[in-house]
């Protein structure tokens, strides 16, 4: 039987852990975080599995009886001053499947937040896709700090990664807040969920020339925001005519340099995204964001540069581990759970590159994520719980 | 006669003060700024005058002899890693009319640069238009440190501050770098400024909500920096039709929260001004900006605020210092020179609130401004310095 009341137990002490408000600041390989590694390996050992922190963060546990055997779990560190379940609810929830005696590896992949180079350095790391010559070249998004320094520092450098045999699993799962509010606006509890989108990242770059704003006419200056602002526009008006029907599309970075009210902002550095299910909408959305920065290569006076920096492929759950949650959601939670999509990347994404995956989702309150208030029912996490538990156990004796 | 010589020699000088690449680097109340400050002072006093620094960090070198006096100055603190002549040009060439034995008081106007508060703290001060109560309140623009606390630092708490009585002087000149291309593409080596422009700057808030990308639909999100970029789009498009000839209108600082590449942006703050010699056109463009808030507010569903934080009204130059400036360039530099307005602001805007003004340019190589490659040739520095003497002498004489 799986017990719930030590599965909220442990994300109530790992929530104390780098603290802030009513949520935690615990970013990749900072203090906080590595105390929570080394917290979660101690837990771990507690429930009989074998803890080891490897060499780029992730704490995986091995389950030392005979399979057929599961892998599950998700991240530890957070967004800065954001969520207290945003990954900590996969980990424990897996922590909490390895306690009720299911064969289960339980895995917190490292950095899944993206605090470090192209992102998902565990789960990637994991599967076997991660270059030393990749690590050597990545650095803080927010710090630009090396990540060989960072793993110094939290005392990795040095110590082996663990790089997993596809053939011990039979499948892959991850519990995770919603990070939307789709449960919510439907009066629903569960998700169970059928697939992970693709998200294709660019960096787009605008060279103007800094001048002063008053000595400069109008006719005279390259302003990089006014040509940044012109990009996001086309982008504001094209996007629309090649989206498909749940396609999201945003900038959330954009750095102005210098960046003071006095000075014509000589670049600009504009982190772009965008998400679909479906490859082939992505591929039209491409083709849209390359021309809009052609033509506006033709009209603006400050040329812009598009760079695609990192590209993950949309992941549909494995059929067999949809039945078993589906069933076990169908029983425990009657009329309280959809099937979705899942409009965030996960690790689970990476990890279906070598085996059948599959998610379930718990409600995110006000749809609020990456922010200090998210939060989701007691009661929610606990059915979540234990919807996970038996559609696992269901998958296992399939 | 005027000693160009040692003017060149000053200036060298005060440019290894916080020296950066080719440029410097003295933010207001910086080890640096300080630096700068103690020595301006001890050469006023080499110079025969009586120097202080006061609590606000203006440094005035008093002439000791019979009058009538001119005022003459500029500021000596930069903008971040800028150029080593902005305000440092007219503070010594101001130091080398005294040494010439003109009856000149000289003076470093604290923080032009607007590093602090509304900025023009110095000249604002020295007329008496500075309240206790607005020190209280200014905070860094950069840092946020409070004014008050910098002051402490500075060694500047406590002191008393001085404000001159306008009778004294027949008015005040203003040597300084064009900070645009007018002269450098008309091949040109002298400005005689007919006016200053006025100005005024805003702030943009804009409200959107904080959320995952990938889990909130384009439908559901609030993203700040699609509502300010819908806003300086609407500005791009409607200052055109409202504008003067010579109009400028810049968003030179732009700061999201959290501004990270995978969260909608929560929060968008724009700092924007325009410029214009005339009231009249300024007052047109205020109304567009009114409008174009109001309209995006009645349309999108990121709501924005507009603060008019700051304004200065143009000033024209003072007709007979006009004409002893445009005597001494006609004989000095013929055909080498031109009357021009000013699109930058300076402490004389402030000052020509209690006594008639006037300034000379420069010419500003390439036209760059607050960046430490911004240079004048060592010739029209010198060829500046003679026109600024013999302008004045003229003026003193009529």
């Amino acid at each position: 039987m799986i017990d719930t009341a030590a599965f909220l137990a442990d994300l109530d002490t790992l929530r104390k852990i780098g603290e802030y408000k009513t949520g935690v600041h615990r970013p990749t390989f900072s203090p906080q975080d590595m105390e929570s590694r080394h917290w979660l390996a101690a837990r771990m050992a507690e429930v009989g599995l074998e803890p080891t922190i490897d060499g780029i963060g992730n704490v995986f546990g091995r389950h030392t009886g005979p399979g057929p055997h599961v892998l599950a779990g998700s991240h530890i560190e957070s967004q800065n001053y954001a969520g207290w379940l945003d990954g900590a609810l996969g980990v424990i929830s897996a922590l909490a499947l390895a306690r009720a005696g299911l064969p289960v590896d339980v895995c917190a992949y490292c950095d899944e937040e993206w605090h470090f180079g192209a992102g998902f350095i565990g789960s990637r790391s994991l599967i076997g896709r991660l270059s030393e010559e990749e690590i050597d070249a990545s650095v803080g998004t927010f710090t630009g700090q090396p990540l060989r320094e960072a793993l110094e520092q939290a005392g990795l450098a040095g110590k082996p990664r663990i790089v997993i045999d596809p053939a011990r699993y039979k499948g892959a799962f991850e519990m995770h807040i919603e990070q939307g509010t789709q449960l919510e606006n439907a009066g629903l509890r569960v998700g169970v969920v059928t697939g992970i989108v693709g998200i294709r990242n660019y960096v787009i770059e605008v060279e103007g020339k800094q001048d002063h704003t008053g000595g400069t006419t109008m006719a005279e200056r390259k302003d990089a925001l006014v040509g940044a602002m012109r990009i996001l526009h086309a982008i504001d008006m094209e996007f629309p005519r090649v989206c498909g029907e749940r396609s999201v599309w945003t900038a959330g970075k954009l750095v102005l340099d210098p960046n003071a009210p006095h000075i014509i902002p000589g670049h600009a550095t504009i982190n772009f995204s965008f998400r679909d299910i479906d490859n082939a909408v992505m591929d039209r959305m491409a083709a849209a964001l390359e021309r809009i920065v052609q033509e506006h290569n033709r009209r603006d006076r400050c040329p812009a540069t598009l760079q695609l920096t990192a590209r993950s492929e949309p992941a549909l759950s494995d059929p067999a581990m949809l039945a078993a949650l589906t069933s076990a959601a169908g029983e425990l939670a009657p009329g309280a759970w959809q099937a979705m999509p899942s409009g965030a990347i996960h690790d689970s994404q990476h990890l279906a590159r070598v085996m059948p995956v599959a998610m379930l989702f718990t409600p995110s309150i006000g749809g609020i994520s990456h922010h200090w208030t998210e939060d989701t029912k007691r009661e929610d996490l606990e059915l979540g719980m234990r919807v996970l538990h038996e559609g696992v156990s269901r998958f296992l004796a399939a």
